[in-house]
C-alpha cells in the first residue's frame, strides 16, 4: 500500500481521535518514511507561480533547516518570521503580520510552517497563541504546516501540547476550514527510532483533487518502509491498561520522558550559570538553543578565518573538547546574535560530564579572546 | 550517515569490483531507500532549462512508469524511444537517433534511461548493444541512467548481464568518461525485500561540484532506513565459500533463481499457446509482457465505456477471474498495439492455476467479441 497499511492508518486515526477528542478520517492519513518525506511532498505542491509571482512560504527563524533547504531546492521563497527570544521564543502575531506584508511584495505567500514544540527552540505554544495563528492563516488564506513531531515531548508543568487540528476544530466555523497538514514521526517522542524511518501526516480541508494528485505523486515512490510503519503502529496503538505488556511499557515510557525532563532542566541551569550565556527554558522537544555573547576579538578571529563567529566557536569547541554542537546560523538567528543547538539526549552522567567540559572550554575561550 | 553507513558503502564497492573486475570508489556509492529514491534525486538534477529550452530525457517505451511519472512531476520532457518488439525488445541505435533528433527540436536532450534487464520487457542487452549505447551517449553528451536492479535475474542461458560501468571502463578513452548513474535495489534479485526499502546508486564521471550538491540535497532527508541498509550489506557481501552459512545461502539462492527461470519459461509457453497472444522470451527480470490482439468488437466495447482497450481487457479479466494484470498503456506501447504486464513471481502451482484460469477467460472473451 503506497500510503501505508490500512490497519495502521486506522490506528493512527484512532490515536488522533483520542488525543484531540474529535473525529479523524483514516483516508486523510498517509504513512511516510519519517516526517521529512511527508513535509517535502506537501511543500512540492507549492512549486508553481501564482499570477506571475513566485510562491513564498512563511517559516520560523530559528527553524529546523529541512524547511529552508527544501524551499531552496524547490525554488520557493522563504518568508522568515522571527520567534521572540526575549519571551521564551513566543510566536508574535505582529511579527507574522510584518513578515507577511514584507513577503507579499515579492511573493505569493501561500503557507506557514509552525513547529510545535519548537525545534531548535524548545518552546511549547499556548492554546491562545495557536488560535491567533489559525485566525491569521484563515485571514491570509494560508495552508498551515503543523510540524508536531515532538507532541509527546513536553516537560514543563505549565505547558501542554495542543494540536492545530484540535484547536481549529474547537474554534468552529470558519476557522475549522483552514487547510492543514500535520506531521508526526517515530524518531522523537519516547521511541526515538530514527533509523527505521517512519511517520505520518494528516491532511485536513485539502481540495480533494489536490489530495488525489498528492497521493498519486507519492505512490510513484511505492511505499514507506514496512518496519517503520509497524513502529508507527506501536506509537499509535499503545498497550491498553490491563493488557500484559501495559505495565512495563508505561514504566519505560514514563522513565524515558521523566529523564528527558530532568535533563532539560539540568542543561538550561548549566548554560545559564555560564558567563555570556542565556538559555530559555526547554519546555519541550529535545534541544537547548542558548544565546552566547562572543567577545569582539573572537568575532575578529572568525572573520580572519572566513567563518561565521558561531561556526568558529563550534569548531574551537569540537577541536578542543570533542563536543559537537550545531551553530545557530544553520537554523537562522537575528543578525548580530549568536546561538547554538545542543541536545538533551545523552544520559545524565554523560550530559553532566559534557557540561563540565563545556564550561571549562568556554572559560578558557572567554579568557583567550577577552 | 546521510549517504549510508560507510562500511556498507565499502562492501558495495567491493561487490562492484568483483562483479566488473574494475575499481569502484566507495565515496561515489550512495545508499538509498530503494532504487526509486536515488533515481528521483538524480532526475531532479535536470530540472533546469538549457539555453531557454526545457530539458528532455530519453526513456524506453515500454518502461517502468516511475520515469514517466517523475519526469511529469519535475516538468522534464520524456523523449520516447521504442524498443523493438519483433527483435526480442532489442534496443536499436537507429531508433535512438530518431528519438533524439525528434526530441532536440523542442528540448535540450541531456540524459538517457536504459533498463537492463528490462522492465516490463524482460530482455537482457547484449554487450555489443551496450557499447553502441555508450558511444551514442558519448556522441550526444548524455548522462546514462543505468537501471540495473535486475542484474541477478538473468535466466536465459545465452544471455549474460554486463554492467554499463564494466563495458564503459573496458571501452577505454574517451568512452570511459561518459557520465553514468547506476541503480540497484534489494527488492529484486533473489532477496525480494521490497518492503524494507533499500538500494544503492553508483555515480561515475559526475562533476564533483554537481555530486557535492546532490549529496547535500539528499542529506536533507537524513538517511535511508537502517534495516534496508543492512539488507544492502547482505546483498553486497554474501557468505564466502567455507563460511558456516555459505552452503545454505547458496542452496537457497540457486533454488530461488532456478525456480524463477522455470517459471519464466512456463509463462511464455502458456501465453504463446493462446490464440492472439505473442510473448517474447523472458531473458531476465521478473515479468512477461505479451502482446494481445483484441477483436474489433472488444475495441468498440472499450471505447463505449471510455476505457483504453487494454484497460478494458484487464478489468474484464479481474472481474471474471480475479487475476490482476497491468495494462500495457501504463508502460507505453506502439499506438494500435495492446499488451499487459504480468509477473513470474507466484510459485509454480499457483502460476499454473493462474495460467489455466487465464486461458479459459481468454477463450470466452475471444468468443464473446468475435
Amino acid at each position: 500500500m503506497s500510503h501505508g497499511i490500512e490497519l495502521i492508518r486506522r490506528h493512527v486515526a484512532e490515536y488522533i481521535e483520542q488525543r484531540d477528542g474529535h473525529k479523524a478520517n483514516w483516508q486523510d492519513i498517509c504513512l511516510t518514511a519519517g516526517a521529512s518525506t511527508g513535509i517535502k511532498h506537501v511543500l512540492e505542491l507549492f512549486c508553481n507561480e501564482v499570477d506571475c509571482k513566485p510562491t513564498g512560504i512563511m517559516i520560523p527563524i530559528p527553524q529546523y533547516p529541512l524547511y529552508s533547504a527544501t524551499l531552496t531546492e524547490f525554488g520557493i521563497g522563504d518568508i522568515r518570521y522571527y520567534l521572540d527570544e526575549d519571551n521564551g521564543w513566543a510566536l508574535n502575531i505582529s511579527e507574522l503580520e510584518r513578515a507577511f506584508q514584507e513577503g507579499r511584495k515579492t511573493h505569493a505567500v501561500r503557507a506557514i510552517v509552525v513547529i510545535n514544540p519548537g525545534n531548535p527552540t524548545g518552546q511549547v505554544l499556548k492554546r491562545g497563541n495557536i488560535e491567533e495563528i489559525i485566525k491569521f492563516a484563515h485571514e491570509k488564506k494560508l495552508l498551515i504546516f503543523a510540524d508536531e513531531v515532538y507532541q509527546a515531548n513536553v516537560y514543563d508543568k505549565d505547558s501542554k501540547f495542543f494540536s492545530f487540528k484540535k484547536v481549529m476544530t474547537e474554534m468552529g466555523s470558519p476557522h475549522n476550514c483552514v487547510e492543514l497538514a500535520s506531521f508526526m514521526s517515530i524518531s522523537k517522542g519516547y521511541t526515538g527510532e530514527c533509523g527505521l524511518r517512519g511517520g505520518w501526516m494528516e491532511l485536513c480541508n485539502i481540495d480533494p483533487a489536490v489530495q488525489e494528485n498528492l497521493y498519486k505523486a507519492m505512490s510513484a515512490m511505492l511505499c514507506p518502509p514496512t518496519i517503520g510503519q509497524i513502529v508507527v503502529d506501536c506509537v499509535a496503538k499503545t498497550p491498553a491498561c490491563g493488557e500484559p505488556s501495559y505495565e512495563l511499557w508505561n514504566q519505560e515510557k514514563c522513565a524515558i520522558l521523566e529523564s528527558l525532563k530532568e535533563r532539560s532542566v539540568m542543561i538550561v541551569k548549566a548554560f545559564n550559570s555560564m558567563k555570556g550565556f542565556k538559555c530559555n527554558m526547554v519546555q519541550g522537544a529535545m534541544y537547548a538553543f542558548p544565546r552566547i555573547e562572543l567577545p569582539e576579538k573572537a568575532i575578529a578571529a572568525a572573520k580572519a578565518e572566513g567563518k561565521a563567529p558561531d561556526v568558529f566557536y563550534a569548531f574551537k569547541l569540537l577541536e578542543q573538547s570533542g563536543i559537537c554542537i550545531v551553530p545557530g546560523s544553520g537554523f537562522g538567528q537575528r543578525p548580530g546574535t549568536y546561538h547554538f543547538r545542543t541536545t538533551i539526549l545523552p544520559q545524565k552522567p554523560l550530559l553532566k560530564e559534557m557540561l563540565d567540559i563545556f564550561q571549562n572550554f568556554h572559560k578558557k575561550f572567554a579568557e583567550q579572546y577577552a
